[in-house]
């Protein structure tokens, strides 16, 4: 295992034993889920609005100016907080419960 | 001026007097902008996106949990951080500088 992808791994845990973590999954820039907590099927279907997602909004970050870049997006809802942090080689999607500790400093945005 | 009307123009002041704000847009359920600190043009493009990346947002929380809701969307960037606010009769975005105090807090998510 080379160094990266030990500090992926080590990242990974990090969240998923936060408290509220109710959920992640990572996807690579090809569309597949490397890492995952759903099963196999709702892991596929989750990734695609992932990618679709996460390219809609980094392109409404480019067309408010084009020198600007996406580096995370959270969404709040009724039950849930979700973020989507794309990477260089990937995109991670936490899942948590409210009303817990902001996710922006326990994923550490600007490391991914 | 009914209340309503009147209620949400001061939400709105008091939006763009926070420190770090640089715009704001706020559009109707017909995707047209009804307040706008840019100019027209773009205001109608900020528009069109908005409407597309809440709807596209709306679905991804949807498509996760049927009886959930998306209430309000927050993207950091390099340079920016932007946030979209679906109501239940129009969208606000506001745009603001980066490290100020959240603007989750600001907007006051759960009144609009």
């Amino acid at each position: 295992m080379d160094n990266v992808q030990h500090e992926f791994e080590e990242i990974v845990k990090r969240i998923q034993s936060q408290n509220g973590v109710v959920g992640l999954i990572v996807v690579n820039n090809n569309g597949d889920p490397i890492t995952s907590t759903f099963d196999d099927r709702s892991s596929v279907r989750h990734s695609e609005m992932m990618m679709k997602l996460a390219d809609n909004a980094k392109r409404f970050i480019r067309n408010l100016d084009p020198s600007n870049e996406l580096t995370v997006l959270q969404m709040g809802s009724k039950k849930r907080e979700v973020v989507l942090a794309p990477g260089k080689d990937f995109i991670m999607m936490v899942l948590r419960e409210q009303n817990h500790k902001s996710i922006m400093e326990i994923i550490g945005a600007n490391s991914l």
